[in-house]
C-alpha cells in the first residue's frame, strides 16, 4: 500500500459524516473515530474478496457496535462491493436504502450479521468463531482457516450479554477471534466514568483473553497491536484508545457527536481541518484507486482457494453445508416408522431426544448444547461429544448458566453456516434469550431452540420457573416459528420443519412430563399445516376444542366426556399458530367450523386466543402466576381438567343456545 | 455462642435434605455446602429480629441461588421466625405451604425477595445496597445503618446481569454489600470447568470489589473472611470454598447431591455421618434453644433503634416513606390545572418529564435513572442531581448501558422500601429486562419502567430498534399495568395510576414524536378506567376506533374522515388494557357496543386485539419488522394514515351489511 492510509480514512470520515447530515440523523462520532483502525484493518489485515460477499473462507467482520452504520457501509464502497453504491449512502436511513440506520444482514450480502442491540454482535462473533473452529477440525486448514474481526463500542462492552460472551470465547480459547475496541471513553449520556469505573483489560484478563493496546490514530502503534493479537493463541480484545468525532475539530472527544448529525458549520470546519476539498458524496479519484487496490489484494488466494476445494474430497459434502442444504439421508422417515411400531409415552422433551438420536446420526451439520440443563433439556444425544478447545470436532457444547450469551453463538454460528446450532434452556428463561431469539428472526437465521418444561408441568419449581405467558409472547415475534408439539409424532414433525426452515429460526416448547402418544399411524408431516384436526366428533359436532402441546390428551379427555352426553365434539391438535395462519381460507374453515362452540385449552395465558374461539368462544387457560406443587395437582387446581371444562362448555353452549 | 456452630449448621442440613427427601423434589446439595457459613452469618452477623421481620433498620438477606430453598426456610424457622413452621417445611413444595420451592418475598414475610431466574437476587441486592446509603444519606446513621448479605452459587456469577450488577455496585463503592460466594465447583452439568474458566476474584477486583476467602467448612475462617468484608469500605465478594452436599458421605462433591433428593440410603448414611440420631423434622431441644438464642439477639439494638426513631424530627417522614405512602402534596393536581390551561404539543417521552417535573417537586421518594439514554428518555429532571459514591442522597442514577441490571436494581430498591425507583430505556430494549420485568410483577413491587421510542415512529434507527410486539407481549405478563398514553394529560394520568399502585409495576410507552394535546377540560383521570370514549360519534354511530397512543390522534382523523362520509364514529383511547378489562361488565358494553363495527388501530402486532374487536371488527397493525426511515414515511408505507383506514372500514361495513 502506497497510499496514505489518514487519506484513506479520510474518506471514510467524510462519507461518514456527508451520510448523518443528509439524514440529519445517525452516528458520525463512532466512524470518524475508529476510521483509521478501520482503514488499516481492512486494507492489509482483513481477507475478503469484494467480488465474492459470500466467500466461504472469507474472514467474518462485525460492527458489533451497529450504531456506527456508515462505518461498514463506507468501507465496503470503497473496497470495491457492489452494493452500497454512493446512491445508496446518499440515501442512507431512507426508505428504500440497504444503508439502513443499523447495518441489516438482510439487505446488504456483505453485511455478517445485523447488528444495533448492544452486546450481540460481539456475541454473535464468538458464535462465528466457534463454528470456523469446528469446520476447521472437520475440513482442514484448505478449505476452513479464516478470522473473526469485531469493532465494539463501550456499550457492547458494557451489556451483561458480554460477560457470557467473554467467558465462553475465553474457555473455549478462540484464537480467531479479535475485538476491537472503541475505547473513546464517551457514551450518550456522556463520559464513561459518570457510569463504569471497570478496568476492563483485567476483566478480559481474567477470563483467558490477550489484551493489546494502541493509540487508535497512529498507523504503527495499530500495525503492531492487530499484529500481536494475530500472533496470539488466545482470543484477543485491543483496546484501541480513539477521539470519537476525530477530524471534527469542535465536537470531537465529546457526546455532542456521538447520535446527532454534525451541523452543516461543523461539516464544514472538518473539512477544513481534514483538508477534504470534495464535495459531498464525491471521493478523489486516487483515494478511491487505492481503496480498491486494497481490496483485491486476495484476489490471488481467493483463487487458489478454489483450486484446493476444487481438488478436495470434502468438496461436496462441504459445500452442501455451507449452502445449507440437508443430507440426503433426512427424507427417509426411518424414524417415523418406527414411532408408529413403538408408541411411546414420554416427555416430549424425552420425544425431541429420540428424535434428535435419528437426526444426529444422519445429519453430521447439527452442534446441539444447553445452558446448563443438559440432562433436563435432553438435548445431548449419545454420540455426541463435547466441542472442547482441544476439540473442536465436537458437537455438544456446554454453554454454562448464559442464555442469552448461547441463544447469540447460536445466531452467530448459523450466519457463518456449515452448521445447524440448536441449544437448550427452561421455557421460561426465553425470556432471558429474547433479544437473541427477535435478532435470529430478524437475521432470517435456521437457530433452532429446544425449551423444554414449557408450562406449570413444571410443578415443584414454582412460578419464577412457571411459563405462563411465554408460548404466546413468542409467537408474536415476526418470522419466528414457535412449535408446541403434543405427543412423540408432532414432536418429530416438528424437528423435521425446523430443520427444513432455512429462512428463519424455530423454537420447540416442550413437557417436563410424560404424554401419551396420540399418533400411531404413517401420515404425511401433519404439524406443517399447523393445525389438523386430531379426532373428528362421532356424535353431531357441536363443539371444536383446540388444543396445544400436553392439553391436547386433556382435550381429548374432555371431547370423551362430552360425547358420552351426546355432544359431538372435533379435537384440533394446534402445534404452530404461523403454519395455520398461512394456510388456505378452505383449511382452515373446515378446522375452525363457524357453526361450533370452539374452545382452547392452553396452560398459559388466554390473550390471543380470541383469534381462534372467537367471543362466543371459551379460552381455558391460565392469566395469572403458577404456584409451587406437584403438577398433577397445579392441573387440578388451575381448572385443566375434563371436570372442570366440561361444565364450562355445557353453559356456553346452553347460552349460545339461549341467543 | 456456647453452642458448636456444627451442630447448629446440622440442624440446617438436616432440615433441608428431609424436606427435600419428603417432597422428593428440589436441591439439597446447597444448603448442605453452605450450612456452615450461613450459620455464622446468621448467628453472629446478621443484624435481625425475628419478632419483626419489618424493623426497617434489619440487615437485608437474598438467597441469590434461590434453588436452595430450603436454606432460607431452615434459617427463619431456627432463628424463631413464625413462619415458616415445621410443617410448612414438611409440606415443602407442596400446594399451600409457604415453603416454595424457590423463596417467594409474597408468601413469607421474611423473605426479601423471590429468587431463582438466576444472577437476578445478586442484582436486586445491588439495588437494595443503593437504596439504604440513599436513605442513610437523608436520614442519618440513626434510623439508617444495615447491610445487605447475598448468597450465590456459580450460576448467579455466570449469568450476564452478574456483570451489569458488578459493574454498578463497584462504581457506586456500596461496601455495605456483602456477597458470599458458595464456590463449589459444581453446577447441574457437572464440574464447573465443563463451561468456565475465568478467575472469578480478579474479574471483581477490576470492578472495584474487595474479594476474601474462606474455606467454607472452618468457623474461624468463615469469622475472619466475613470480618474483613465487613471492615472493607467496597463492596466484597467472599469467595467461600465449599463442598457441595456436605455432610452426604457418598454423594457430597457432586453434581449428584445439586437437584435431587439424597434417596433414603443416602439420607440414611448422612445422619450417621452427621451423628444425628433426630427423626426427620424432629429437632433436638438444646440446639433449637442456641439458635432462638442467636435469633434474639438484636433485641436490645432493635429496642434502642425505635427509641432513636421516636426521638427523631424525621420520624414521620421516614415512616411515610418506608410504608409506601405517597406524599400529600400529591393529591393537589396542579399540574392537571396547569395543562388544561396550556395544552402541550409534544412527544409523550417530553410530556413524561414535564410530569415528573411536577411529581419529583412533591414526591421526594424518587430516583430516576436511565440505561445510557436519559436525554432521550427525558427521565432526568431539572433538579435531580446524581446519586454517586461520593454523594449517596443523589436522585438520578446513571445506570451505563445495563438495562437488565438497572431493572433488577429497582426491584431491590422497591423491595428495600423508602423508595421509588423509575428508570428508562428504548422500549425494545425492554426484551433485555425482560426477567426482571416479570419479577416486579411476580414479587408485586412499584417499580416504573419508562420505555419510550414506542413503535415504527422511532423512525431512523430501523427493525432493531422499533418495538413491534413489545407493548402487547407486556401486557401477558400478569400483574404488570402496561400504559401507552395518547397525550400530555394521559401520560400525567399514567404517572398519577403508577405512583398510587402500591402492589406492582407499571410501564409508560412513550413516543419520540410529538403529538397533540386531545383532552383540553379538567376531568377526572380517565385513564385509571383503563379505556374511555373521547369523542362521541355525531352521525349514527356505526363504528367504533380503539387506539393507543400515538395511533389516537391517527383515530380522531380516521372517524373524522367517516363522519364526513356520514358515518358515526365514536374513538375510543384505551391507555391500558388491563385496568379496562378490569372494569364491570356495563360500562365495558358502553366503550365497545355489540352492534357497531370495531377497529383497533395499534402501530404494533395486531394478534391479541381480536379481545376487544371480535371476528369482524378489523386489527390495524403491523406483523412483521419495521424499517429504517423517517417516521412519517413508515406510517404512510404501513398503512397507518386515515386515507389507508378508511377504505378497510368501508369495506367490512359492506361486508357487515351484505351479512
Amino acid at each position: 500500500m502506497s497510499a496514505d492510509p489518514r487519506l484513506l480514512a479520510n474518506a471514510i470520515r467524510a462519507l461518514s459524516m456527508d451520510a448523518v447530515q443528509a439524514a440529519n440523523s445517525g452516528h458520525p462520532g463512532m466512524p470518524m473515530g475508529m476510521a483509521d483502525v478501520a482503514t488499516i484493518l481492512w486494507t492489509e489485515y482483513l481477507k475478503h474478496d469484494p467480488s465474492d460477499p459470500k466467500w466461504h473462507d472469507r474472514d467474518r467482520f462485525v460492527l458489533s457496535a451497529g450504531h456506527g452504520s456508515m462505518l461498514i457501509y463506507s468501507l465496503l464502497h470503497l473496497t470495491g462491493y457492489a452494493r452500497p453504491t454512493i446512491d445508496d449512502m446518499r440515501n442512507f436511513r431512507q426508505m428504500g436504502s440497504p444503508c439502513a440506520g443499523h447495518p441489516e444482514n438482510f439487505l446488504l450480502e456483505a453485511v455478517e450479521a445485523t447488528t444495533g442491540p448492544l452486546g450481540q454482535g460481539f456475541a454473535m462473533a464468538v458464535g462465528m468463531a466457534i463454528a470456523e473452529r469446528h469446520l476447521n477440525a472437520l475440513f482442514g486448514d484448505d478449505l476452513v482457516d479464516h478470522r473473526t474481526w469485531v469493532i465494539s463500542g463501550d456499550g457492547d462492552l458494557m451489556e451483561g450479554v458480554n460477560h457470557e460472551a467473554v467467558g465462553l470465547a475465553g474457555h473455549l480459547q478462540l484464537g480467531r477471534l479479535n475485538v476491537l475496541w472503541d475505547n473513546n471513553k464517551i457514551t450518550i449520556d456522556g463520559p464513561t466514568d459518570l457510569s463504569t469505573s471497570e478496568d476492563i483489560p483485567e476483566r478480559y484478563r481474567a477470563s483467558g483473553w490477550h489484551v493489546g493496546s494502541c493509540d487508535g490514530h497512529d498507523f504503527g502503534s495499530i500495525r503492531r497491536a492487530l499484529d500481536e493479537a494475530v500472533a496470539d493463541p488466545r482470543p484477543s480484545l485491543v483496546d484501541c484508545r480513539t477521539i470519537i468525532g476525530w477530524g471534527a475539530p469542535n465536537k470531537m472527544g465529546t457526546a455532542a457527536t456521538h447520535g446527532a448529525a454534525l451541523g452543516p458549520d461543523e461539516v464544514k470546519a472538518a473539512r477544513e481541518h481534514l483538508v477534504w476539498d470534495s464535495e459531498p458524496f464525491d471521493l478523489p479519484e486516487p483515494i478511491v484507486a487505492a481503496w480498491r487496490e486494497a481490496g483485491a489484494r486476495h484476489r490471488q488466494s481467493h483463487e487458489n482457494w478454489r483450486a484446493l476445494l476444487a481438488a478436495s474430497t470434502h468438496r461436496e459434502e462441504f459445500v452442501r453445508r455451507m449452502e445449507g442444504r440437508l443430507a440426503e439421508g433426512m427424507a427417509k422417515g426411518d424414524y417415523f416408522d418406527w414411532l408408529a411400531a413403538n408408541p411411546q409415552k414420554v416427555a416430549t422433551r424425552k420425544a425431541s431426544e429420540l428424535a434428535l438420536e435419528a437426526i444426529n446420526a444422519v445429519l453430521p451439520d447439527t452442534i446441539g448444547g444447553s445452558a446448563d440443563l443438559t440432562g433436563s433439556n435432553n438435548t445431548k444425544t449419545k454420540a455426541q461429544k463435547p466441542l472442547t478447545k482441544e476439540d473442536y470436532s465436537g458437537r455438544y457444547i456446554y454453554y454454562g448458566i448464559r442464555e442469552f450469551g448461547m441463544a447469540a453463538a447460536m445466531n452467530g454460528m448459523a450466519l457463518h453456516g456449515g452448521v445447524i446450532p440448536y441449544g437448550g434452556t427452561f421455557l421460561i428463561f426465553s425470556d432471558y434469550c429474547r433479544p437473541a431469539i427477535r435478532l435470529s428472526a430478524l437475521q432470517q437465521v435456521r437457530v433452532i431452540y429446544v425449551m423444554t418444561h414449557d408450562s406449570i408441568g413444571l410443578g415443584e419449581d414454582g412460578p419464577t420457573h412457571q411459563p405462563v405467558e411465554q408460548v404466546m409472547s413468542l409467537r408474536m415475534i415476526p418470522n419466528l416459528a414457535v412449535y408446541r408439539p403434543a405427543d412423540a409424532v408432532e414432536t418429530a414433525e416438528c424437528w423435521a420443519l425446523a430443520l427444513e426452515r432455512r429462512d428463519g429460526p424455530s423454537l420447540l416448547a416442550l413437557t417436563r412430563q410424560n404424554l401419551p402418544q396420540l399418533r400411531t399411524g404413517r401420515t404425511d408431516n401433519l404439524s406443517a399445516r399447523g393445525a389438523y384436526r386430531l379426532r373428528a366428533a362421532s356424535a353431531v359436532r357441536r363443539v371444536v376444542l383446540i388444543a396445544t402441546g400436553s392439553e391436547v390428551e386433556l382435550a381429548l379427555r374432555t371431547a370423551g366426556a362430552l360425547e358420552g352426553q351426546g355432544i359431538g365434539a372435533d379435537v384440533v391438535s394446534m402445534p404452530c399458530w404461523s403454519l395455520f395462519d398461512a394456510q388456505d381460507e378452505a383449511y382452515r374453515a373446515d378446522i375452525l367450523p363457524g357453526d361450533a362452540l370452539r374452545i382452547s385449552i392452553e396452560a398459559g395465558t388466554t390473550m390471543g386466543w380470541e383469534r381462534y374461539v372467537g367471543p362466543r368462544g371459551l379460552a381455558v387457560g391460565l392469566d395469572r402466576f403458577g404456584a409451587s406443587a406437584p403438577a398433577e395437582e397445579l392441573f387440578q387446581r388451575f381448572g385443566f381438567t375434563a371436570e372442570a371444562i366440561v361444565p364450562r362448555i355445557l353453559a356456553a353452549l346452553k347460552m349460545q343456545g339461549d341467543q
